[in-house]
């Protein structure tokens, strides 16, 4: 794990529109190597998957509010016109992740149905086309308790690790590690984001130089997100 | 911000004592150039500042618990042997920081007293002993909750924002952003963890390629800590 670490913002990509093949768009794009992981944002992905609703020019504000109940499965807390809760995949965030920036006016676009399949299709597109083993995750921005400042972590992966476990290895005194799980996908998501930018229009960035130990099959959904009943704070 | 990020571990600092000047450690180690960003592990900090505790070989677990509540200002949840707290900094983490591992057995490393201040110390350290423009993070590994897995954040920052505010700035499509607020600090810490590994010894990272306009002074108390009275989840 000694080797550097390059991140490489994604430029060039044209305006993605439904039914667009994103590993198509990525590849002609960057030129990639076997062990790249390719992170790509959610807003594209949505946006190739057709995932966006018409909200009506005026009733903005209470369509928006009715497309995020329809979105999440528990309201963890509410503050004005922001909604914290939990998606129909388990994810905890800002209004279900339903976001209204860099879309259409009078639209909004929804989290992919199926994150981890996303980065699956994706992944897969990249080794036909392009004839290259990487890893993809689709990354997302969201905030958190007790911090302020939102971060990208991960809603999607595959063929790269969402979580590393490093139990059972040694401390550099060879005491056995308390510390033991690094969520190296979420870490992967926020070193994309510092080349991206909210405003840049750069869908996405290419993390070259990761362990070759983490380029193994993966899923945001059973790794990365905690059920409820392990959770502390619901 | 446009440019590719790199992130390289340094290698080669030798075992830290109290009372070790880190700045000199790290400008030993690396070629730093003008607005780098070094990222330096809170254990690596705590040791030279002697943020050191003796527990005694047998009564490990009962006086790790009394050194977790003296750091602690208010608990928020326990489960077994594990405590959520708040630590007189503002942060919110498992047993307030204390760590017991990459320490001398029957040790513990303590938080820094003040982490911004540890990292403005170093940044003023390397500008004047290696003549370099830098901004220092000072980054440790936390939970969260709702998310499995641990990332490393910044508890300190000097010459480096911590949270980038983009309010005012317009999305691709010339509305303007919902979405305003980074925490690039955090990130940044994200992405050098990535290249330290828990058990290799590597107690800090170099990012280069940093946008320009995000090295400034900055603090992660006062710009990523958020009070309880803004918090939904305290």
């Amino acid at each position: 794990v000694t080797r550097p670490l390059t991140v490489l913002p994604v430029t060039g990509v044209p305006e993605v529109r439904p039914g667009d093949v994103l590993a198509d768009l990525l590849a002609a794009a960057v030129e990639l190597e076997d062990g790249d992981v390719v992170v790509v944002t959610q807003k594209v992905v949505s946006k190739a998957e057709g995932r966006l609703v018409r909200l009506g020019a005026e009733a903005g504000a209470a369509a928006a509010r009715e497309v995020v109940e329809r979105e999440s499965v528990r309201v963890l807390r509410r503050r004005g016109d922001l909604v914290i809760s939990e998606t129909v995949h388990g994810f905890v965030c800002a209004n279900a992740g339903v976001d209204r920036s860099n879309v259409e006016a009078g639209t909004a676009a929804l989290l992919p149905v199926d994150p981890d399949r996303s980065a699956r299709r994706i992944r897969d597109g990249l080794l036909g086309r392009a004839g290259v083993r990487v890893g993809v995750i689709v990354s997302d921005t969201f905030g958190r308790p007790w911090r302020r400042g939102l971060t990208d972590v991960a809603i999607g992966a595959a063929g790269v690790a969402a979580v590393v476990d490093l139990r059972g290895t040694t401390d550099a005194a060879g005491r056995e590690l308390v510390v033991t799980e690094v969520c190296v996908a979420d870490e992967l998501a926020s070193a994309a984001e510092l080349v991206m930018g909210k405003a840049a229009g750069i869908p996405a960035a290419v993390v070259r130089g990761v362990d070759a130990a983490w380029l193994r099959e993966s899923s945001v959904r059973t790794e990365v997100v905690r059920p409820p009943s392990e959770d502390l704070f619901r």
